[in-house]
């Protein structure tokens, strides 16, 4: 059996995120590499978007070097235009497109905001399987923005890091992570393993609240609160987070589906880039003041601010891992929801497996 | 038989261009990485150029860390003086210098303000075989104005570049590829396979000139023009060019020798540093107003922007084609001179792998 | 038998400089990548330095990023606390700590202002071996300064610099080495091999001082010494170097320690980084004007600058052996002290793998 070092980096029958839907803009080009793979995403005249492989049949140059024509995607060397679903329709002076000019080309989902790639067979990629995210359909009640880090790091550390909220003392001591230590290293947590995943919910009940919590619930002093963390890991990339606060004996524990207090969801997505990096998909929503612009915009650069404070972390435990494999590592017990988001993403590969041998 | 990617990556029995002789100063150095070898030239006393691998044998110090004495090259750690032929004849501290002291030299011509380099077999270095370009003997006619960039790719494909026209209209918009795009795609191209390489000429004929050529030969907005793009390539590095327009009615096509209308030569060469980059030597000659030193200068400013439209391409071009190295290629009927030009490539490596043998 | 390129990099068991003493503050940590290893260093509270493996044993993020606390070093991911001697002592959320929670602590030896390491097999580590250099503790007579530089090059191309005075007339042309260039390549060199290593001293005898001794000695131009420099390399990795000079006639000869004149002591550390970069340790002591701090700061300035004239050609030395790796390299006279040197490092390699055997 293949120790962690030895696994394939990343399912590949699952989908991605590719982009935010906004950042594929009309007749517009992007180019990222997702799974290791150079791809070219474009918006075509009809507002749909596809994702070619970046690199013309011809000559391999880039296709993003392109642009967008009323045909598809026009390649910037020497003209050949390529359609959505990656066939060549036009070769600049010859008449006849032979069969195999042509590029891949990726299933792709454009849904509440995200842009979904699948990248691995097609004949596997079932729609089905996309995350619901109903919150981006309602920016009534809950406002949001959206953001894209890059970094460099394996995306599972990502995930490792959301899975163990014991690191949010020590990492987090400016903003989410201040109050007592003893009562976040101890509180309760619930874990749930899941087909898709894992689901866990800490509660810290009767507490200070964390200064960012207090700063945009506009909390004085005196406030005590129950508070709860909710992640949900859907393999392989995702985790739905929703944490929050009520003041002590409105009945959080009972409800949490109360107006006030201090309210949020984030999306979080780690979408592979190399083995060595990735690209963090993240939005950010405010469900307790969605009236107030204000609010959403300190929501989501508190959210940036405390993420900056990870950064640091994963890339240095990537460069330790990578210089260091083969050693062993230690699992301890707080490691309760990161193992079965482990075992998950591990059923997935298993699932590639099974899919490549067919 | 190898395919394009397995192949060896330049011919070695050849000439290539190692400078333009002004880059090598009286008792001057210039450190150049050549075909992969790091190569030190230098001015001696008398005037001639000499090249010598950049290496003391001593401790492996570069010699481009020395200085020029009359001696000839001095190393600059221990001070032994190495010969324009390589042979060490000064050791600090010893009487004697053993036969084994000594350091590889390359032979080199410097003609036509050309430097050329022969780094294979020296005993099959043929001086006759060095191409013979008169117009830099002419400056009174020809006045021109050379450069050096450094591009990050394969050398062949600036040679590709350059055998391929149809990529004029569409990454030289704002410079030489202006004019309507399908005269230039359709336009007549005579090829003719040589015995050192391949030559073409392409004729657009009654047409609008482009904005680069009107505002060198003064033309105001009525003018049209026959037009001729006449390039050879000389295996394995050398492009030389001769571009120029009259108005219609001169009798172009019989006679292109005439004075006045656009009239410009250029040689290009490209001398493989790495597999993975090129010095990209070339100079401009302005044949149509010789007398004016402003328009050789905008001639020369005009050429290099030209470039800087292709250096993106070509640099994304060779990054795309290694990490997609084995992925087949599609030749298309616009390849018409650039296969050639690279069989004529193979033929110098098959004769490189011939000379090996014996 | 293993030619020069094919040896291992460096011996292990031996003790090599981690840090100057000032480097490792009170309650902090320097983090330092030794003999290819990532290594931190910290500071207890009692005072003393320890070193540890820069990786922690439960998801190996580096424990550079925790901080001192009275237990030891916390990790700053999750909080684990290691113990100087690399015990785990504390992880947070659980009550016990399994055995194997625990990193690799190095014997650390605090002496002199140097703080020495030693990476090989503990049981084999011998503090007697540790050199003596009592000038550090000797203020008064001795004042001195420190510094660390990072040199990209195998560490023994900074001790064959050292070994080696004719590159002294040469790179050294603005600082110690003005003066008549065959008076220092043609002097005398006692050269002594020794069980730890070599030591050589070269006289210049009745000669004009160089220009820093003479700006240092406050000497006028119509003085004329007695010129010494005496080095000591003791494998693997350190050179006690005393420069010095007395006026004609003072018997320098017969005796060195007098007052006055020019008298300096330096030592030289060379630690390997990686096979491609060193850690350069030095102190410079003035012994001929020991009250006067303006003396001290200059001499130190001087011995960096007259470095910086070094450091071209040790990286360059570096890169070019890189690259040539396996082209023969040729011993010259004047290699007369160098080798003895390397002689003495195969020694200690070959002890290295005894130890090993055993």
């Amino acid at each position: 059996m293949p120790t962690e070092d030895q696994r394939p980096p990343w399912p590949v029958n699952a989908w991605y995120m590719a982009a935010w839907g906004h950042e594929v803009e009309e007749d517009g080009i992007l180019a990222r590499t997702l799974l290791g793979q150079r791809v070219v995403l474009f918006r075509d005249a009809a507002g749909a978007v596809h994702a070619l492989e970046d690199r013309c049949c011809h000559r391999a140059v880039p296709l993003r070097l392109g642009k967008v024509v009323p045909e598809g995607l026009k390649c910037g060397y020497h003209g050949m235009i390529f359609a959505g679903d990656g066939r060549c329709v036009s070769i600049p002076g010859q008449d006849s497109v032979p069969p195999q000019a042509c590029v891949r080309s990726f299933p792709v989902v454009e849904r509440q905001e995200f842009v979904w790639i699948w990248m691995g067979d097609p004949a596997a990629a079932d729609e089905s399987q996309i995350i619901d995210y109903p919150w981006n359909d309602d920016p009534e009640h809950w406002p949001h923005q959206h953001a894209v880090f890059h970094i460099d790091c394996d995306f599972m550390l990502l995930i490792d890091n959301l899975m163990d909220l014991t690191h949010v003392p020590h990492v987090h001591t400016k903003t989410i992570g201040g109050g007592p230590v003893m009562a976040q290293v101890n509180a309760r947590i619930d874990v749930e393993r899941k087909e898709t995943g894992v689901h866990f919910v800490r509660w810290i009940l009767d507490s200070v609240p964390p200064p960012t919590f207090a700063r945009s619930a506009g909390w004085g002093d005196e406030v005590r609160v129950d508070r709860w963390a909710d992640f949900e890991y859907v393999a392989p990339a995702s985790v739905l987070q929703w944490t929050g606060s009520l003041e002590v004996g409105r009945g959080a524990e009972e409800n949490r589906e109360q107006p006030g207090g201090f309210n949020i969801r984030l999306y979080h997505g780690a979408t592979p880039e190399t083995e060595d990096s990735c690209h963090y998909f993240w939005c950010a929503a405010n469900g307790h003041k969605p009236g107030d612009p204000a609010v959403t915009e300190t929501l989501f650069k508190e959210v940036a601010d405390t993420f900056m404070e990870d950064v640091e972390f994963l890339e240095a435990q990537h460069q330790s891992l990578k210089e260091t494999a083969g050693m062993p590592l230690l699992d301890i017990k707080h490691d309760i929801a990161r193992r079965p988001a482990r075992r998950a993403l591990d059923k997935l590969m298993a699932r590639d497996a099974r899919i490549a041998a067919e």
